[in-house]
């Protein structure tokens, strides 16, 4: 059985150069939701198969309609597991939000003995993704060899709906299938305790344009008596919720679950209120269903967000126009058993309901998948916890996650695998937001976990 | 007396001249609104002071903390008139829509013998305020004088506020007082029908911004918790109507009257339906209050629109954001005895009150003015009726207009001046919008109306 001690000696030793590798695919602008930066996806993708390749990878580009795959592949004697992650960023805007570029990687000291690495990516999910890397490389160094069959898939459309996922799964099934997932995509618990998370929420995304008058049209003419896309299209919006805060779309609760009480109580004990959660955000009114407590409501309970909306003249000054449409952009979190198809429909039904006669509204999806719920006793899920108890000192817990990661469910579906989900993140590292950062503690330790938990996975504990 | 016949003549043989002056005025891109477009802006006071200069005016641009005015005087022997106009236009977005470019200036026949100027402008207000123009040009080549002492205001904000008027009339009041205005910003009621303008509604612009979290939020980790500012937003806007289309802001309809039923007659004699105003623009239902002809709910009442929503996350793909804040364009046309302040002031408690504690909302106000009703019976109304009438060989209709012209008010109640509203733009005209054009029927025959205004106010007719 492989020794870990000396790979975690060597994962101390050369953590410099895991940061020069970093920051050289952080600063990759792979923005995948803005097909000007389709070119900068490949390039990490490219970056990525070069650096597995060094390690003794068999990696390669693989296309898709979209962006392109890596698949990377090494042998090994333990379990065969596939690792997932994804090379892909969010956009950056707003721009002027940012402290340093956001493709400019710099480490930070942000208090005596804390630093953070700060750079789009560089917790979501670059950062994580490069843990486990750095761990199969340390291992190779150290014993010529790693602990377990691995193998890699690393996706370029995760923040953009993961179009070519699916197929992509249905066409490799064969080569990817392995006894089961591990994906690094999210948070600890705290900037001390290890999570492990069994419960993920899903997501069905839509854009939806309410179009009116032929052309846009002058108000002073025609207000009072033409429709307004934006009226339209704020009211079909503010009926999504009664004022429990509850969504009013019909049958969108079907399938939602209770949680236990057992474990709405551990939670409890976790200690986060809506004044925790809030404060830091500048707010401290639970904006969503009334009467439950902040980790049920954005672990166990499901929403309906607008993300963006746009219609009629927003440039400087005024212009008192009547647009000839307007158009938003919606998510819907889901949990437990609720169907995607179906909350997607039932919007769509919602929505053309308070269309009028003489306007239209056009849909767009974008993107979708069911929420997960692992089972809290899983043998992967306690190898997991012993690992990263041992690494962090202390218990590793099991958490629910608000958002989604839809490979999940696809490798449940498509490829018949379990998934075990570790991550270094933290609430605080402003994913999807100006100034995204990533502990280097998660970054240096979460390397060490992974080198403990693949230790862990082949000596079948 | 001065005879116009050959002033008439004159304007006929000099069609094509006019057409070249109005066309590089047109090419001039004075967008009022957009800061970037300030020199151009200036670009056409300029050029508009160097032509009323070859035509015998005392003409200059005059400095205001925004866009400069042009002030031009000529003595003449009858009545002293002040002549209004804007040079400012309206921003071109979205430009993809136009089928021409809009700062390129074209005469198009549309149909057998029907030829219009396209371009943004030509109808609002450059092509209308050039038709005052060239009937003084016309006169002063024939007679060698003017009928009437003439002044002439041409001002560069009328699109984004017009911030520096009221300033620039309080400071120049002296100067700028005449027996009455002329403002030719209106339209005529049909291509052959000649009308006056007795009734404008007023306007208030507002913008708002509602502020929730500090920074934009992943949906995933505070979808269902956090304040979303698009749906309290959404939420106001929505709120601002009911089921009858009647704006809910209390006090709002304080000032509104019933208009008198033979008013009321008159308008459904001129047999615009909602049918016919929006079927053009490819609608069928009435949007407004129910229970209301076409022209009244135009003319005589007033509206809330909101003119442009922006929030979140608005390019290419989507992004699951709660965005940190979200803002909207509010208009109000005001009818009667509306007070803009008040209504300003009601709108910004209605929206105050929707705000949950831990959010925040912020107002900017974006100009205005009252309603302006004119007697349908004055001097200055039926003299006009009557030249208007020669021209046309149509009657002339006192009709009331949707738009605001806020100088109306101002001259009213700054300079204690009387306006005459005459114009010869066309409902289809699509001025805020792209391809907007001006009949070339509205330059050629507005000049020539013009010339007959002028004598019969010298005339005393």
């Amino acid at each position: 059985m492989p020794d870990v001690a000396p790979v975690l000696d060597r994962l101390d030793a050369s953590i410099d150069e895991s940061l020069e590798r970093l920051f050289a695919l952080l600063a990759i602008q792979s923005i995948s939701t803005d097909p000007a930066f389709a070119p900068e996806c490949r390039k990490a993708a490219e970056w990525l198969v070069e650096d597995l390749r060094s390690i003794g990878f068999a990696a390669s580009v693989c296309e898709t309609a979209g962006h392109p795959m890596v698949v990377a592949h090494h042998e090994g004697e333990g379990p065969h597991v596939l690792f997932y992650g994804h090379y892909d960023v969010q956009p950056v805007d707003p721009l002027a939000l940012w402290e340093s570029e956001p493709f400019a990687p710099a480490l930070k000291e942000v208090e005596p003995g804390r630093k953070v690495i700060s750079g789009r990516g560089s917790s979501d999910d670059k950062g994580q993704l490069m843990t486990f890397v750095e761990a199969c490389r340390a291992y190779k160094a150290v014993h010529g060899k790693l602990p377990c069959r691995i193998s890699i898939l690393f996706e370029g459309e995760e923040e953009s709906g993961s179009t070519s996922l699916k197929p992509f799964l249905k066409a490799n099934a064969e080569e990817l299938k392995a006894d089961f997932a591990l994906v690094c995509d999210t948070a600890m618990w705290d900037r001390e305790t290890p999570a492990i998370c069994v419960g993920l929420r899903g997501l069905v995304g839509e854009e939806v344009t309410v179009k009116a008058a032929n052309r846009d049209l002058h108000s002073g003419f025609f207000g009072g008596i033409a429709a307004n896309p934006i009226r339209i299209l704020a009211k079909a919006l503010a009926d999504l919720h009664d004022e429990n805060g509850r969504v009013t779309i019909p049958g969108f609760y079907e399938g939602v679950e209770e949680t236990p009480a057992d474990v709405l109580k551990s939670w409890e004990e976790l200690g986060r209120t809506a004044e925790s959660l809030l404060g830091p955000i500048g707010l401290f009114e639970p904006a969503g269903e009334k009467g439950r407590s902040a980790l049920e409501l954005t672990w166990a309970r499901p929403t309906a967000e607008c993300n963006g909306i746009i219609g009629g003249y927003t440039g400087e000054g005024f212009k008192t126009v009547i647009p000839a449409q307007a158009s938003a952009k919606i998510s819907f979190r889901l949990v437990h058993r609720q169907d995607p198809d179906k909350i997607r429909d039932a919007f769509r039904a919602f929505v053309r309901e308070r269309i009028p006669a003489d306007c239209s509204v056009e849909f767009a999806p974008h993107g979708g998948g069911p929420a997960l719920q692992l089972s809290y006793d899983s043998p992967l899920v306690k190898t997991a916890e012993g690992a990263l108890t041992e690494e962090w000192g202390k218990p590793a817990v099991s958490i629910a996650m608000g958002g989604s990661i839809p490979i999940v469910g696809d490798f449940q579906r498509l490829l018949g695998m379990d998934s075990l989900l570790v991550g270094f993140g933290l609430p605080d590292d402003r994913i999807h937001s100006p100034n995204e950062k990533y502990e280097l503690s998660s970054f240096h330790k979460g390397q060490r976990s992974w080198a403990r938990i693949l230790t862990a996975l082949a000596n079948g504990k």
